[in-house]
């Protein structure tokens, strides 16, 4: 798979205009500060397919639930952070024309997205229909150091054109938000206003009383002067700003820098929310380009001086795994519990923005171990504070006694999804959030969390099983039916391993617990019991579940088997399908799919991965080399997964080869979808699998461990990683791996099975 | 469960306005002609909660597909027989009030479906809100006679009002379909018009070109002598008619005959249907209203001659057997193979009007056994024109070498249905294809429509089978995964027994016919063998799949397995779920549904009716005593089945409740679901389980035998059956059966295992 992007270090570079992957462009281009975000799609008039989205974080409409066949228990309302104003907006005019890319000339077209510093940038040149040619350069970023402002550098030189050139710059409430079930507007315009100095546009979601402001003002410059044209006023219903612009000769040009805040009632008060967004960018102006830019720029650093991950000898690996790092820190800041990941962050509408349990699994571990661990803690208290939503979705389908279902799909706790086979079925849900608060206290230390939060939700979730598993007197052992597992290429099915075995050891965690926090913060056991009517005998059904469950395995092949049945499908190997058959979710009916052995993601794996302390190395062998060649790989969630086991047992081709699946799934496209937006939630992957997989960083026992390898094509690798407290840097090389500490006294941690104390200030050198 | 309805051996009586059960009785009440029909809602005006739904047969709207998770295969389009025009209506209006039945007080209401002669009548008296009273009588039919005819008799008698009363009939195309998926408008008008004598409105179904006109003419009398007051014409966008009238004083009375036609482009050219529309009225309108209900009452007198069944002893089961024969006599004339009947047959909007597996499994029996072959072989000629859409089917789901999927729900033969779970996977429907052709043949005797017709559709279906089963080397059979069983309370399991079993059988059957085929109609069979590019060979595969598929059974239990993993649930009995739970498909979430034992309707069982010449009484007695408390008969199909396999193994009481419930399953709403409509397409039920459960009909050998048993209530209940161009009259008492031939000149047949020969003239008198 060979991308249509030039490889460089720290830029993702396109050469040439490609309207046929301008959606697919749109989504890598996006530029967003945790606060919003927007695709990369042009900033001028593009009459031409496209996906204009622009998206406030924490923002939602709630859509009507479209189904074929209601059932019951399905959800009301789809949740989506509807596409927002357009606040990117200008259009470019001569005096009887208008600068439309799907309609001049455009040559040397090029554009850059710069990493290190957080900038996209654009150049072409422009023919227009009458012959006047233009060219045009574009600087454009969001700040991550004040994170309501949006900056665009708009400049446009004259190589054959005299007369006026009119810039205006908009923002534009008439949006349409593809995906919407039944095509409701999704915003109330509330207030649309232009003065002389600036120009806003305050808008209010429908069924939801969220609202937004985008302001704008700007700054007109003539080769590099200030101009002071009066501009005209633009008011719309729906649309608002300016038109400005001077004269120009061949070889003039002319600068339009739009300083526009786009800020929600998540962080004001809906009185003030106007003069908020005024403010912000009359201040922004005021401050100018260069300063903000700077500020932003300076935060890139800090957070490339954290987080770089250096991979020397294959620049298409480094290329992917900065762009994963960039457009994690760019869609999730980690400073607000309200906020999460939606798997295509803020770069698409697909999935709604919503927060799925790819969090938990893929990003939950990454944040963790790569930033300060107050963000992975908002991730928790994110689930803690939905905790009533979950214990209501779990009683809509009939459980009770404060059994918890964490949704599979979210915005505010509440179930969103509406398939039968997802919304109720896939259940293994509950168990990755027990996981990641236990991957919390394990990296982080901090066990009052436990006693504080987590407890309540682990109490809930074990009430869950005890309720949703059934006994079969046939069996003489617990089973649990009807599930569909992370394996969505299999629905409705009896004993899926992984949910079972996730099962077993999310309880076994919540029945410890239990007990620590009884022994440790008896306060808050108190509270807890009292709050939750909890009573320490609940524990002893819940033990005899774990202890009874049923595993399917099969003794033969020395294989855990995915769920009841399994065997009895005619099994194959993925290579035996057709290429243009694949993916094959886009070409094969779902009765083929769902009867044929083929796997969607890691499903044996994924619980071996998990629970990795529980499996040897033969068990890892057998299992990886049976399901490996019958997985697709069609969830973006599954390679790293498998590069991480492949790893493990020693098959570092294999390993890297599902790495850079992994690392650039979006910039190579794998699974020819980049259309819809970046795959966020699962660009972790590539971080744990370097760090899990090649350098085989693992728990034991209360020990950091390490086991490093290094992929043949690699001269070395480096990254940080931190642990309670303590962050470490290391660097791997083909015969020498070094680790120092860079912040943090002293810590522990075994290497090839030895141990080693690592001492501020003391480089350990190891060699392999 | 007790009705609201008044019980009568030949009337459905409703005593009292019931507004709370508005559109059940509209259900209950409705009329049609096999041409059209429409629910008995009030012609006058009624501005509170109903179902005002009129339906033309084979006109159909492609309305859009609605799924909230799109899956490869699914069809773009739904198809549904839109509401079509209302043509019943008129309007009741004094000098400044006009009749609203919800609005005015309604005293001594009532209304009859008298079903001997085809007719309802409805009669009240209503006092306005200035407390003008008037007393109303309405008489209302659908012409059999003349199946373009509908017929209104409205007469209204002044109590205490003095002046003009208007009556207004019309024509209103301005209809809504509650079910629609996205609100679409289903009809374009295409003209509209009113002269002096008659008015019509001509509209097209968009998306597709059928058409339909209604036109009406009408003659009014004052108390009882025609006048010949000059209307004025109304002439809407989309409604036309008349308003007419006269003055009246306290004891007058003013009737209107409303006179419609109702014309579809199935039936004319487009562009004679209006003067067909206009002709029809107005030749009705000549011929008058006494000569048009004479000729359609001798057409129902000779229907109850050749089908009536008495039921003596038993009032309630009386009217129920004579409601669901009178129901299906009006919903399907059986003269036109591009017709079928629809789950809610022209009585409702649910299910789209659209054909299903119910016509084989339920209709097609009865109308075999009751009605000249013809009808039947109508049935299977529909399904014989559809042949190319069902091999489209089978290929749009990947299987190739003119494999066929007949489609679980359709117009026209393509796959309309939009659930994976049933649409991709509720694949024993082919089966039932297959059984009605043999069931054909056996009762006809006409065994050349197989090699007319029936053959290309069995290799079709046997090719089907041939890709569609998969082998296990895990069990060394030939297994059946991800499938739907006609419990759909159980959605893709692997090896359901009943579609496994009926694939053995209808492979079998398959082969046979192939051999029959080709020893008896070799034209045919060389004819097939060319255009089916069949090859004998092909058997061999058939016949290998057919001796070694996988069918589950449990010896211990001495029972069939529903399904692979159906042991492992939790083992309850219906009567465990609380009274408030029921029916489970309004309270439970489906994976509670599916996850549970619960059977929605007869599944193992249905097998065993079927092939009932292949289980000894005993295999019969373990499976239903197994099954039967697990079954919810949440659907429509299942109680009579369980009543006919009840009679067989000497269960009279179960029988008989199973009996009934299948008989007056719309009388007593036992689903709780009258108001969508009747359930037409399982009202043969009741007549089968009379005639295969209580007479013990079945086919041994040859022959036609009886084993007649009789509920402990009954008296005596006696029906005619056809047999390969005979007509038996069957009599059967307390101690006592009679037989005759009533068509026909000799049959053998066996009684109680003995044989003996109905001669026509001669009566068989058999003591018990």
């Amino acid at each position: 798979m060979k991308s249509y992007l030039v490889n460089d270090k720290w830029n993702i570079i396109q050469k040439g205009f490609h309207a046929d992957k301008m959606r697919d462009s749109e989504s890598i281009f996006s530029l967003a500060n945790g606060r919003f975000g927007q695709r990369g799609f042009f900033e001028e008039n593009y009459s031409s397919d496209s996906l204009p989205g622009s998206y406030v974080a924490g923002v939602n409409f709630l859509d009507r639930t479209r189904v074929g066949w209601w059932k019951n228990g399905y959800p009301n309302f789809f949740s989506r952070v509807p596409n927002a104003p357009n606040w990117s907006g200008l259009y470019v005019r001569l005096i009887d024309e208008e600068l439309n890319l799907a309609i001049w000339d455009i040559k040397d077209f090029s554009r850059r997205l710069d990493m290190k510093q957080g900038i996209s940038y654009r150049d072409f040149t422009a023919t227009s229909p009458k012959g006047n040619i233009l060219n045009i350069h574009v600087e454009h970023f969001n700040s991550i150091a004040n994170q309501n402002l949006t900056l665009l550098k708009y400049s446009v030189t004259s190589v054959n054109y005299e007369g006026k050139i009119s810039i205006v710059p908009y923002i534009n409430g008439d949006v349409k938000h593809e995906s919407a079930n039944f095509n409701d507007k999704m915003w109330d315009i509330l207030q649309s206003e232009a003065t002389n100095s600036f120009a806003y546009l305050w808008v209010q979601t429908k069924r939801r009383d969220t609202q937004v402001c985008c302001a704008l003002t700007y700054q007109l410059l003539k080769n590099g002067k200030e101009v002071n044209a009066s501009p005209i006023r633009i008011e719309k219903e729906k649309l608002t700003g300016f038109s400005t612009g001077a004269d120009v000769k061949p070889g003039d040009s002319i600068t339009l820098i739009k300083y526009t805040s786009v800020v929600s009632s998540l962080y004001y008060d809906s009185l003030t929310l106007v003069d908020n967004a005024k403010n912000n960018c009359e201040l922004a102006l005021k401050t100018g380009w260069d300063t903000l830019f700077g500020e932003h720029r300076e935060q890139w650093e800090k957070i490339w001086q954290e987080e770089d991950v250096i991979i020397e000898g294959d620049p298409e690996a480094q290329q992917g795994i900065r762009f994963n790092i960039f457009q994690l820190n760019q869609n999730y800041r980690g400073d607000d519990a309200r906020l999460n990941i939606g798997p295509k962050g803020l770069t698409g509408e697909k999935y709604g923005g919503n927060t799925q349990w790819n969090t938990e699994l893929c990003c939950v571990p990454f944040f963790l171990l790569s930033k300060p661990q107050n963000i992975a803690r908002n991730f928790l208290l994110y689930r803690y504070n939905q905790l009533p939503k979950a214990i209501e979705n779990a009683r809509k389908i009939g459980l009770n006694h404060g059994a918890a279902l964490y949704p599979m799909v979210t915005f505010n706790g509440e179930e969103c999804h509406n398939e039968w086979e997802i919304t109720f079925e896939e259940i293994h849900r509950n168990n990755i959030i027990v996981y990641a608060l236990m991957q919390y206290v394990e990296f982080s230390g901090d066990d009052s969390f436990i006693a504080k939060f987590g407890l309540e939700m682990m109490i809930a979730i074990a009430r869950f099983w005890e309720q949703r598993v059934s006994y079969s007197h046939h069996k003489n052992q617990y089973v649990i039916l009807g599930v569909t597992g992370p394996n969505e290429y299999e629905n409705n099915v009896n004993n899926n391993w992984y949910t079972n075995y996730s099962c077993v050891e999310t309880l076994k965690s919540i029945i410890k617990a239990v007990q620590d926090v009884k022994t440790n913060y008896a306060d808050d056991y108190f509270r807890i019991c009292s709050s939750c009517h909890f009573d320490e005998k609940e524990i002893e059904k819940w033990r005899e579940i774990a202890n009874n469950i049923y595993l399917p395995k099969d003794d033969e092949l020395g294989i855990f088997v995915q769920q009841d049945g399994y065997l009895d499908k005619e099994l194959k190997s993925v290579h035996e399908i057709p290429a243009d058959q694949r993916p094959v979710n886009q070409h094969w009916s779902w009765d083929l799919i769902l009867r044929s052995c083929f796997i969607k993601q890691s499903d044996v794996l994924l619980g071996i991965y998990l629970y990795y302390q529980n499996f040897s190395e033969s068990e890892i062998s057998k299992n990886f080399n049976f399901y490996e060649p019958k997985t697709l790989h069609e969830s973006s969630l599954s390679p790293y997964i498998h590069s991480i086991l492949a790893a493990r047992i020693g098959d570092l081709d294999k390993a890297y080869d599902l790495f850079l699946h992994a690392t650039r799934l979006d910039l190579d496209n794998y699974n020819n979808e980049l259309s819809e937006g970046l795959h966020l939630t699962s660009m972790p992957g590539s971080w744990l699998a370097l760090v899990q997989g090649f350098a085989g960083m693992q728990i034991k026992g209360d020990q950091l461990s390490f086991n490093p390898t290094i992929p043949t094509k690699w001269k070395k690798y480096s990254f940080n990683i931190n642990f309670r407290g303590n962050t470490l840097h290391l660097e791997i090389k083909k015969s020498q791996l070094s680790i120092k500490l860079i912040r943090g006294e002293k810590v522990n941690i075994s290497v090839y099975e030895s141990v080693y104390s690592v001492i501020k200030g003391k480089e350990v050198i190891i060699n392999r």
